[in-house]
């Protein structure tokens, strides 16, 4: 059971038409892309790969439709395409590449490749869109969550951001990135029940508004779920709600604060749950938080069990697109592998097939990106093969088993690249043969 | 034709044991939700509502399938829910409301409700999480993209966005956004099929790449799309690709430029080529464009004649989310309309079922938000009924139909409130009927 696999057509224009110019230029060289970022956002200091499983869905699971290359026969920028290209070739099509990738929960930086296709042109190209869209966006939510986590220092942290996120598809994703960098549950359901997360949630205002009384709403819900309940306690005074509880005689196991100073307030109220007999009932804060507020909260030492945080990781308010790219590689010319490189303002890029290596024993030092014909002695390499083919060599790990993965990958990286006010610069260099290989494709172009 | 309907899983996990809860507690109240944004981001002066047609495709289709209910009896969360609710509450569950709503392409500013929910609790409930996902993103995709189509001041601007939307859906509902909002094509070849736009594309730098040399590349697109092929040209060299088009005697319909000073490179290229007797030959540019970079070319009389804009956007880089909320404002105890409100630290909401009028003749001077019971006898009603006990009025509009009221209803805005720098604030007021509820909402809960 997974997510819908997308249209075929859920690509750009120019993916199409270039399939069709392919054919028509006989032009089926096996070519490799790689797709990486070119520079992480400001407010990063490593990204955290995720999405891996989706695009493997969408690779094996690509085909274009009967309804679908109708249609495509009436689009005017395909009117010049060879009649045999929706005659024979869309019908036929199949992704039959093999992928290398990182695994997902993988600590990666800039100019590393997230994924390398090798495929016969037409096979590689059509999947760019795609393979951005699935693995930046994922891969942004990932890197993101990763850091409210870590300012978290151990206190829970839920994902509740679906109502802001671009779109139910989005939200689906950004919860399932959200548990692989470490939330501890997600209240999004779907995501839940399509990748096996931990739910939850608590009530809102208008449940609180619904009824006659605040009291006499909590009293509906707790006569329902019991002990379980999360109250949600800032509809009017958050103060006099914790108050109300006591004296009610209720015993919630936890209560929400969703506004206001959430650290007087916290303190606040757990002295009157503490004073009342309630020293068990948690407290559960949500309202624009981010790494930064849930930090500061930390460091006061503010009596708070768990943070729901939404918008900032669902949406990735602080840097709500990474600069994805993939870029052709290698091609091969009669039976020769040719290196290929692009040479635009600000825009260059490194040719050849590529492997990254991550140095050091226990903590890592540096990584290398090198040409995957690099003999390194030392090292873990980051990429491995996971599609040959067109099939996937394995099963996708459950999300939370990757999150355990990802937790330990997190902890192999220096602490001042990893912590949230980190200025540290990981280090990453280019191997001398992808270098030497890089200065010999530029002079090829002078 | 449309995209797959969502799951009713699609939702917070809350919603659904409210849903319980509201079962259990035999509260079937007839209840009002509005949807609005507290507040614009700090780079918005207004907002264009889009997203509606699929907020009521959400709600006429909402269904739980068998496999679904099966699965949510499995739930720890929901163990407590009464048995009635899986066996009966949720097969039989049908969106049953009634929906006002501005129509996609009203220009909105804060706290106006750009949707108004009437239905049983439960049932208004249910669809908060969907609704403010469907209807923020798409309002926020438009409300970007209408800017920069403002900044083209009259040139073409046409959506690359895909690759760096968040997710597939994301990137389909980002296109027909952008193309309501006033971009005349869009590359996402799915979003030209399910909403009937305009569909553009030219190559990427990797067809370049993947033949010989430059010219071959272009010569081999030519050979099969002829005159009305979009070259790009930066892949190397901006200027000496534009020579060479000139000196092999190619005629493309435009020229695409991706990196480097846009404004001189354009003034380049455009000399050459009306030198090279190519003066019909237009210039597209992309490549990290905003509606900033797009005024200052247009102000630097770049010779620009089509500007196409991706990531920011599609992913909306600079307010990737508005601060949507979904409040419950009225609620019905025993035959009686009770007008209800929330308190909450900094996060006061007006009660009651509302609209909003906006007044003057011509150009907009102001919009009121009163009472639906206010009887205002100037200014335009801004909500309009478009779902009656669960069945929409009418069939949504063409987009690029919806697109021409747009730009019709962005220009009876003052100037100085749309125009990309504009600082003036557009005055909204609170009618005295509504200000006098909220007065005594607020005296009730003190």
């Amino acid at each position: 059971m997974g997510l819908p696999v997308p249209s075929a057509l859920a690509t750009d224009l120019y993916q199409l038409t270039m399939m069709a110019g392919y054919e028509a230029a006989g032009h089926a060289a096996t070519s490799t892309f790689e797709l990486f970022v070119r520079e992480l956002p400001a407010s990063r200091r490593y990204l955290m790969a995720a999405g891996l499983a989706q695009a493997l869905d969408y690779l094996e699971g690509l085909r274009f439709i009967p309804d679908e290359i109708a249609w495509l026969r009436t689009v005017p920028a395909l009117a010049a395409a060879p009649v045999r290209f929706f005659d024979e070739v869309l019908p036929a099509f199949r992704f039959t590449g093999d992928v290398w990738a990182m695994e997902e929960g993988e600590i990666v930086f800039a100019h590393e490749p997230l994924v390398r296709v090798t495929a016969p042109v037409m096979e590689a190209q059509i999947v760019e869109t795609a393979l951005l869209a699935i693995l930046t966006f994922q891969t942004s939510v990932a890197s993101k969550a990763s850091r409210v986590v870590s300012a978290a220092a151990g206190r829970m942290v839920v994902e509740f951001g679906s109502r802001r996120a671009h779109g139910l598809g989005a939200a689906c994703l950004a919860a399932r990135a959200a548990c692989l960098a470490g939330c501890a549950a997600t209240s999004n359901v779907e995501a839940g029940r399509l990748f096996d997360l931990p739910l939850t949630g608590t009530m809102a205002h208008s449940w609180v508004m619904a009824f006659d009384d605040e009291i006499a709403a909590f009293r509906h819900y707790m006569g329902l779920f019991g002990e379980q309940s999360t109250l949600l306690i800032d509809t009017y005074d958050t103060v006099k709600a914790a108050e109300k509880i006591v004296a009610a005689g209720l015993r919630p196991s936890a209560v929400r604060l969703d506004s206001g100073d959430l650290g007087s307030l916290s303190r606040a109220v757990r002295a009157i749950l503490d004073a009342g007999g309630l020293p068990e009932t948690r407290i559960l804060v949500s309202g624009d938080l981010d790494e930064h507020r849930v930090a500061a909260l930390v460091a006061d030492h503010a009596p708070i069990d768990a943070f729901g945080v939404g918008t900032s990781i669902s949406a990735v308010s602080d840097a709500p697109s990474l600069g994805g790219v993939y870029k052709l590689v290698e091609t091969v010319h009669d039976g020769q592998a040719m290196p290929t490189v692009k040479l635009s303002s600000g825009k260059h890029t490194y040719p050849g097939r590529k492997q990254v290596w991550r140095m050091g024993a226990g903590i890592a030092e540096r990584d290398v990106i090198g040409l995957e014909s690099d003999s390194m002695r030392e090292g873990r390499p980051l990429l491995s093969c996971v599609m040959r083919q067109g099939k996937r060599l394995r099963a996708a790990s459950p999300v939370m088993e990757m999150a355990f993965r990802a937790r330990a990958r997190l902890g192999e990286l220096p602490v001042g690249v990893t912590s949230i006010d980190g200025a540290e610069k990981y280090p990453v260099a280019i191997s001398p043969a992808l270098d030497g290989l890089a200065r010999d494709a530029v002079r090829a172009h002078s």
